[in-house]
């Protein structure tokens, strides 16, 4: 099955751009995703194709108008989630990646200028989405990542060895440390433990430094995660913990 | 002055990608920033190019070695901080955002496969820097990230009647909700106020607004905006605030 992947932005020519290339690139030479990158400025009604006005109450910027991002949205065929992304947006997250990415595809909104019509997301069912706490200059990188993050967990586009089920956030915490050759590099040696071959006692050491680290450097991520565990199981706190 | 972006990659054909549109692709064009896309495979030392190879440990996927990372970020320009993307790393921030803008320039590591061998990080001044809490397939699409919420706070690249200084995480806060014409839409109406012309209700409304939306919408980012305001204004907690 395809997955598709409609992207609403004034910018279609930013598409497929780095995600035509590497993993991404031959997942979509393959069919494993298709790619639709829609002009927004096509759903204007002037003779200037007009996408935006100035901010009610003032302000500097412009913002993208409502029925222009209405009739955007709703050429989109339905059965797939429309995301917008805005810094105003819900913290994007590996759990709802992996959802998005088991679905049929995804439509992105991408803003530009000062953002969206606020009335937009009362008026269609629109999830606002954020990859993170900085302001770019438009959606369509944020799509880019969130794209990314969905299409390699398509199947067949990783090989079957590299599930991720190990990676940071899969788990709760972050991931362990890697290290590669050469064994002796400036001084530094590869942690013993790996070099042991004794795989119960590798796994024990990475499961308590992907621990140690996320504590000492994710203090959000390890409250969550400790909170999850030390309460007594059950499906409730399961959701708790994967959020 | 130019702000110097230097990229280590595996795929320098990713850059400028999106950057090369737009905003960023104009301030690119007027020399307003520089972008260098180096290939880390030039600083192997084998025949095939390698850059990695398994984990340690064992494990799917390849890791990036040390030695040819070091070689690689040895070769970058001394005095611009050097980022490594990687889900390990610090959450990006606006204030870090900010603070890299400010300088002469940045160079950014780009992961690859199970990412870096971690003796990189004892052995070189690099900074670990994470932009969000899912998985990418490589750092690229991050750096796009990083570079584009730079390249838009470079002097003379947005309009000076858009400092950005309104925007969401530059007052701790959410952004306050947008509206524009037309007046009425599907039944919808802009908030009276914003068409009231009283410049002090709208700023008042707009901070109600900005933070209803943060508490509701980011208990994180609430908790640490309203903790930093009910103690007594310092030095230190206007740090805390801007954090």
């Amino acid at each position: 099955m395809t997955f598709a992947a409609t992207i609403l932005t004034l910018y279609p020519e930013m598409f497929p751009g780095p995600l035509g290339v590497s993993l991404a690139g031959r997942a979509l030479a393959e069919g494993k995703w298709s790619l639709n990158a829609v002009q927004m400025r096509d759903f204007a009604t002037d003779k200037h194709r007009s996408v935006d006005d100035t901010p009610a109450g003032g302000g500097a910027g412009m913002v993208l108008r409502p029925d222009i991002l209405a009739a955007a949205v709703d050429s989109v065929a339905p059965g797939v989630p429309v995301l917008a992304m805005t810094p105003r947006g819900r913290p994007l997250s590996q759990q709802r990646v992996r959802e998005i990415a088991g679905g049929p595809g995804v439509a992105i909104l991408c803003g530009r200028f000062e953002g969206f019509d606020e009335r937009i997301f009362e008026a269609r069912d629109i999830e606002p989405v954020s990859i993170g706490d900085y302001i770019l200059s438009g959606g369509e990188i944020a799509a880019l990542v969130t794209l990314d993050a969905c299409i390699r967990l398509l199947p067949g586009v990783m090989g079957a060895a590299s599930s991720g089920m190990d990676e940071s956030f899969e788990t709760g915490l972050l991931e362990y440390p890697q290290y590669t050759r050469p064994q002796l590099w400036e001084g530094r040696a590869i942690p013993e433990v790996l070099r042991s071959g004794d795989h119960a006692k590798i796994a024990a050491w990475r499961k308590a430094r992907a621990e140690d680290d996320t504590r000492l450097r994710r203090p959000d991520l390890w409250e969550r995660y400790s909170g999850a565990r030390v309460q007594p199981p059950s499906g409730a706190r399961q959701q708790t913990k994967e959020e």
